[in-house]
């Protein structure tokens, strides 16, 4: 018996369809993950189950299911296998084991939940036709829809990392006033972050009544309660206030058409007393769109789940900034995404 | 304005989310190259309409659905993209285009279909729990399962090159006597090949009896109709006959455990002339169970679809096989699977 055919990789010359193939199995790279973080695979990996059998016993699961599903894990680069035992690797050590501060399997909840991959099933060769998304009304643009709920819900902690980013980039800690109009704020841990460090801040959060609870739970976490706000509706029809230091928009713009972003940021504009920084965080592609790669495919969600909207470049953001007033504009690379701060 | 930031490749140390980001919104890759499919964009391309526009009155398509979703592919390597032109590569060239004689694009239809999909929503992490599928009854295993349906119309194509390797290796054309029995024949293209070749060719190819048309379409076009025969039903229940000379087993061990694989290659052997040879076409992992990559990651599938299927190692069938009666196995590399031919 030998096996030498298996042991080298096949060598291809010219073109395959395996990315093809790839391509058009790859939710099934989704199902297995989401698998192993409803299953808790990663932890009891790292608690030291590090066998199939030991791993299907600790989380529940069959043998057969805990091998193969480790197994593929494995071609995936997100589990190692040496002599039948599995291990992490440094990005599921840190980012799907329970124990750890950056634990981000709880983006499942939104990324695997039922309105996203809603449309991107049987309706997405619709939006490609139409334009825009083929949900139901204005899918997730639907006033109080319930996928913000789960956003607010499931994305938290993987924004830990750019709001300290943007803390850093405002000098937050420097700021002698610092009152910061938080729009759409969801999770709420961008202006939670910006009270964190400034202990002089006041933020006001504007998002709708059913998720602002969520922002609020955050603020109470911090211990900054006291000092957050709550503005409930929608960006475009509730009065703001005035006077602002700050105004965040984190991952906002990309939802709408060119005109409705410059109208938010005349706004917004007026909000922000003289000298005032608007700070928007969003996924900015280079000028040929296609790169760089996560920021570029980006768009995609858009088509799938907006009426209109895209993920915009630098120049596009700038132009449409100084429309609504704004003097000038920076952008900094927060990878995968960017931060721009802009000047009244 | 400056884009610098933009423009260098983000340069991580450590850990990053991304990658385990990318999997859990995997669905939506697959879902875009499903509707470039659909809408036959590369088949556009190729005909000459490149930019986003000239796609979209083509395609029938939004201009804005177009262009979000060509970058994408872009982004995905199965576009070029030059000066707001999208352009094919090697692979979507040959394989996605339909005047392309390698046209494969059929394949989304079983691929993307709603049971194999279904197998991976709401179910998976149950059929990890059960260590077997969770769809109803036995899934892909149950008799005159519909999905047979859809893979022998649309996986036909993505065949035709083992099918004629297989011709190649058992050196079809100076066979004397060529009876072969091709079991779960499904489109027909394994035991149409070695009609083609070889003119003294007769096939029985056996399959569920909702199955069968499409292989008898496959030998109609091939001009083979008369020299192939039909034998309805489950290969574990229905009469194989004997004197054959090549026994096919295409693609179907994996669908079963061991004992099953052993109990049918045992009547495969007394179907078999002395002399006779069985053929597999499997996806076979090194001994390690996690590479080649393709091979090893097949057994996802088998865990979603079917109550005890997987994807077995060449040493599990070499023992197998030599359990059924066969005195010895080799195995050929036919990326991405392996054929093994197996000897009465």
């Amino acid at each position: 018996m030998t096996n030498e055919a298996n042991t080298q990789a096949p060598q291809h010359e010219g073109p395959t369809p395996e990315r093809i193939f790839q391509a058009l199995t790859a939710y099934q790279a989704t199902a297995a993950l989401k698998a192993a973080i409803e299953l808790d695979i990663f932890t009891a990996i790292a608690e030291g189950a590090t066998t199939a059998a030991e791993i299907a016993e600790r989380c529940g699961a069959a043998e057969r299911g805990a091998r193969i599903l480790c197994d593929y894990l494995t071609v995936g680069q997100f589990l190692t296998k040496q002599g039948g035992r599995y291990g992490l690797t440094p990005d599921t050590e840190l980012f799907l084991t329970r124990r750890s501060p950056a634990y981000l399997g709880g983006m499942v909840e939104f990324l695997c939940g039922p309105h996203l991959v809603g449309a991107f099933q049987a309706n997405f060769t619709e939006s490609v036709r139409k334009g825009g998304t083929a949900m139901p009304e204005q899918g997730s643009m639907t006033p109080e829809h319930p996928m913000w709920e789960d956003f607010a819900r499931s994305m938290a902690a993987m924004m830990h990392m750019p709001a300290e980013a943007i803390a850093g980039i405002v000098g937050a800690e420097g700021m002698e006033t610092c009152k910061v109009l938080d729009i759409a704020a969801g999770h709420g841990v961008f202006g939670v972050a910006l009270a964190r460090h400034n202990p002089r801040a006041e933020v006001y959060a504007v998002d709708w009544q059913n998720v602002l609870p969520f922002a609020r739970r955050t603020a109470e976490a911090a211990g900054v309660a006291e000092r957050f706000h709550e503005i409930p509706g929608s960006a475009f029809d509730v009065e703001f206030g005035d006077g602002y230091d700050l105004a965040l928009l984190t991952n906002f713009f990309h939802h709408f058409d060119k005109p409705t972003c410059v109208a938010l940021m005349r706004k917004v504009h007026s909000a922000l007393k003289p000298g005032g920084r608007a700070v928007t965080l969003e996924f900015v592609p280079d000028e040929d769109r296609v790169t760089p790669p996560a920021e570029a495919a980006f768009a995609l969600i858009m088509l799938g789940t907006t009426p209109s909207g895209d993920a915009y470049t630098f120049g596009e953001f700038d132009a449409m900034f100084r429309e609504a007033g704004f003097a000038r504009s920076e952008i900094i690379a927060v990878p995968p995404q960017h931060v721009i701060v802009s000047y009244k």
